[in-house]
């Protein structure tokens, strides 16, 4: 067990989770790390089922939620079944019996956000639920926290996996949405039934909640504009390329000065220039624009048994560190990693290289800085001989493989004492 | 004035500032939007000075700035003057007196911070710096708070604006590093000296920071390789853009499973694929990798007046809202906002569209478009007739200026009835 917190905590915290599938699995194994926190009671839809995760104690599992829910030594309940019912009713139950709450739950939080957020006042619990919305990307609690200064007044969001993934396929390969759709379906990217996904369901549920808590006025989800990608061709794709654009599903949302949002959830045009427009393949990304920050964009996995449970054990962990810690306050902002860290020497490095070479006589050289390369173990991925100028001297462009620092510095010397100029020596990013 | 949070505050948080430049005046300006924040006193180097700034009492002003970290009123100090003395003398005083700590600087934590954090546990404060690396980007507090749950075993970062508008200019205009320099320093990008920024000091202040807290060690910042910038030519920036590559000043950081760590500060190739190659001028980006969330990039303005603010602010907030509301847990990620929000329907909204046409009769037929666009009160920013087809339709690609979404529905069924086929009206963002 490592303690990867490094302030004191007083008692050990109970968890209590609502379903052991993608996500819950991903939450308990990475829960294990944490020795103050105890996974007290999981429920499953089926006990008897084979689960291959190490560690998993089959006395905690129960089939009926209602145990973990009602359990008076659990302190928070995580829900990961997802749906409304019974998802909406555990909730409410959990927090009339003074248990905090996390969930990754969108369409529950879109539908329902505002019955619960009121219980929760009322009950003075808290709901957290940074999984619900582009997953493994930290955006709740950067806005409701760091970035609380703001008025953000702009959202621009990749927040749907599956419809990035064949919109990113679609202009890669030139092919069709059916045909890219159905490949996705074949490789577990899309459902048998898409339609929540490429009709834009599951983006606007996302924008609903996102644009409630940026904008601080509830957004409610059937007044939000939804237009799917079905209707988009390769063609369209191609005109938009050579027009300097990609087509994204972008959800948005925007608020004026009057306080009039408007959200929606369309496909739409995207400059190369900007951030979204190199949002590949399941990568999620949300831009936010507002005063005083000016502009960020927040990218990474939007989905996956793992970037969810990181988003739903950090809400627990914010939890946990607030009910195991009385006497601090911000428990998880304190630093003390008062160990230093051993150090690696710059000359013991493994990198890649670009090495610029200036050859004072361009015949039979690259051989020679072939054998120099190869005598100190370094491998060359690519070798360009650019152009011979005036001068009988020639420009060799190298990019290495990955070599030893010290090895290569010693081949930069041996190129120079053949009497060649090595101009740039600049690492490339492995 | 404007109560953005929306949870009730037991008394008023008093802020004391030190240094009232560029950063402490977009600090004083974005807290006056905050009701329950009294910034009560303000240390500058002369009182004198004309300053344009709307709402300041002039006596609230000291050049003293133990007056400051001595006042027994103040909850909070804010260090915005940077520099080690006396900022770290400051800092120091003012925990010993019970007042916890927002600072923006860099070079002070990168030297000191094992000093300053030791004091801040003796005295039970919290020293935040969200400010102090990457500007207005949320980092330090998504990393220490949501992101728990990681063990983060990768850094790879663009944190300095000065070295990063270089290399995009180098790239974008084939300008050499002096010329791009001069025109950096007349454009106040780069300071007369630019030592700090170009030979890579900054960004290592920046990376021995956030290494430390990101690996939970403690990286010294003389133990960490520098490189900077001044031998890159435009040369290399060429063939490394022929080879798929963009160049960039990266600050970066590993640490392996036995706990050595890797820090340092180079110029860098970056796959045209990966999102550093596309952060430019002076945006930073921080990409992190770790178990479970995989890779994440966080992007924004990492300097000026009001990205700076955004996060000195952010710190100031989340510390009182901890001092000003002991009866609950986590205050600022509870979630009300009971009104709902005055929704714009979409045929209401104005904005840029793609339209993709398929012609029946070539001849006249873009007169034709075009003057039922102007009917409608559409401009149009491109009109390209790709190819006539066999069957004597012709593709017709049109991008409007910004229009009614109303005016161009109605467009697209006079086009329509005109005998022309509308394959695609995609919205383009604007």
């Amino acid at each position: 067990m490592i303690l990867w917190y490094d302030f004191p905590m007083k008692k050990k915290i109970k968890v209590g989770l609502i379903g052991l599938g993608t996500v819950g699995s991903g939450v308990f194994k990475t829960l294990r790390n944490f020795d103050y926190i105890e996974v007290s009671k999981i429920a499953v839809r089926d006990i008897n089922k084979p689960r291959n995760i190490e560690g998993l104690d089959k006395s905690l599992l129960t089939d009926n939620p209602y145990d973990v829910v009602n359990d008076p030594e659990i302190d928070i309940v995580a829900e990961l079944i997802g749906g409304l019912d019974p998802a909406y009713d555990l909730i409410t139950t959990a927090m009339k019996n003074g248990k905090h709450i996390v969930t990754a739950n969108k369409e529950l939080l879109a539908k329902r956000g505002e019955e619960l957020f009121s219980t929760a006042d009322e009950y003075n619990r808290v709901i957290l639920y940074e999984a619900a919305i582009a997953g493994g990307i930290p955006l709740i609690m950067p806005i409701k926290t760091i970035l609380a200064g703001n008025k953000i007044n702009k959202i621009e969001a990749i927040v749907n996996g599956t419809t990035n993934y064949i919109l990113t396929k679609m202009d890669v390969q030139g092919a069709s949405y059916e045909d890219v759709l159905k490949e996705a379906q074949q490789l577990g990217y899309a459902e048998a039934d898409p339609t929540g996904d490429v009709e834009g369901f599951d983006a606007a549920y996302k924008i609903a909640t996102l644009s409630t808590i940026t904008f601080k006025k509830r957004i409610k989800i059937e007044k939000i504009y939804r237009e799917g990608i079905t209707k988009i061709r390769s063609q369209d794709m191609k005109a938009a390329n050579d027009l300097g654009y990609k087509i994204k599903l972008i959800a948005s949302g925007k608020i004026d000065e009057n306080g009039k949002a408007d959200v929606r959830v369309h496909p739409m045009l995207v400059s190369k220039k900007s951030t979204l427009a190199h949002i590949d393949y399941v990568t999620n990304a949300v831009s936010l624009t507002g005063h005083p920050v000016g502009s960020i964009t927040l990218s990474g996995p939007g989905a996956g048994e793992f970037p969810t449970a990181s988003s739903v054990v950090g809400d627990i962990l914010a939890i946990s560190a607030e009910l195991g810690t009385s006497d601090y306050i911000l428990p998880m902002m304190r630093c003390r990693h008062a160990e230093n860290a051993d150090m690696t020497d710059i000359s013991e490095t493994e990198n890649k290289y670009y090495m610029s070479i200036n050859a004072k006589n361009a015949m039979g050289v690259i051989g020679k800085i072939g054998n120099i390369c190869a005598d100190n173990n370094i491998s060359l991925a690519s070798i360009v001989q650019k152009c011979v100028s005036d001068d009988n001297t020639a420009d060799i462009t190298v990019i290495t493989e990955i070599a030893n620092e010290k090895a290569m510095q010693n081949a930069v010397k041996l190129i120079e004492q053949d009497g060649n100029k090595v101009n740039s020596l600049i690492r490339v990013q492995v």
